[in-house]
């Protein structure tokens, strides 16, 4: 019987272990694997509010005037209204986030959500209150740059 | 005894339940991580060579004639050589991959890593041998579609 006993100490003592072991390999490679892009430089310009971060991918250039662009906002942070003259297409990657055109209601955007911009109507994008949000953008240069615009108001963001 | 006996044998199947129920929650939610945009569609076209599979995440419309989607290579599968018109980005989420110009030699992509193709500049691109691959493909379609060629011989895909 003590035998038994014994035997059962030892599987615990094993089971338990393993468990461990399992439980921290699955969440650090969690982790990892959800970062596809580094989080990049804090954007530190008047366009933004909030902290958000961005890993410029691609540059428009003479051999594609695509640019491409992961950007990762902080709870909160938002683009202030924003205009693109060849458009623009946002990929959400992770977190939750909100997309808005002028005069269309907001959309909520979660991993895997995509966004097609036209031309110069004015947009704003960001996280959710509650969680970070991770994007790629894609905005065509052939046209001109970004015209940015005024802030989006606590009032545009919470409704 | 026989009472502690059974106080291991109760613990050892909570034990085993309980890390069975978390090694299956953390693949599972390693695996959901991970995947960002679904599958899609198996390729059945004479353009792939192996198999490869497609999500379209963004068509091609008068409002952006920029089209983007999501390729999932199996071990050792790729494209045929083709050309875009107006040029292609490449940008790796997974796995390990091969991307080659016409006349350049091959580079080999891991998550995070991006290529920018010239338009009507031959090239191919898929997973190793090893490893799957998946990959979005940005490309613009205002100059026209896709050139297939011929397909990348074992010789070129192993060299």
């Amino acid at each position: 019987m003590k035998y038994i006993v014994n035997v059962c100490l030892l599987l615990l003592a094993i089971c338990f272990g393993s468990c461990g072991d399992r439980q921290q390999v699955g969440a650090t490679s969690g982790k990892e694997e959800a970062l596809v892009f580094p989080r990049g430089e804090k954007i530190a310009n008047s366009n933004f509010v909030g902290t958000a971060w961005l890993t410029s991918l691609v540059a428009a250039d003479s051999i594609n005037q695509t640019a491409v662009g992961s950007v990762t906002f902080e709870p909160g942070a938002r683009t202030n209204w924003h205009s693109h003259p060849g458009g623009q297409i946002i990929l959400a990657l992770e977190g939750e986030g909100y997309y808005q055109e002028k005069g269309s209601p907001k959309v909520v955007l979660r991993k895997g959500g995509v966004a097609k911009c036209p031309a110069n109507v004015p947009h704003w994008h960001g996280a959710s209150a509650d969680q970070k949000f991770i994007q790629i953008a894609i905005t065509g240069r052939e046209k001109g740059e970004t015209v940015w615009l005024q802030p989006v108001t606590d009032e545009e963001y919470n409704k």
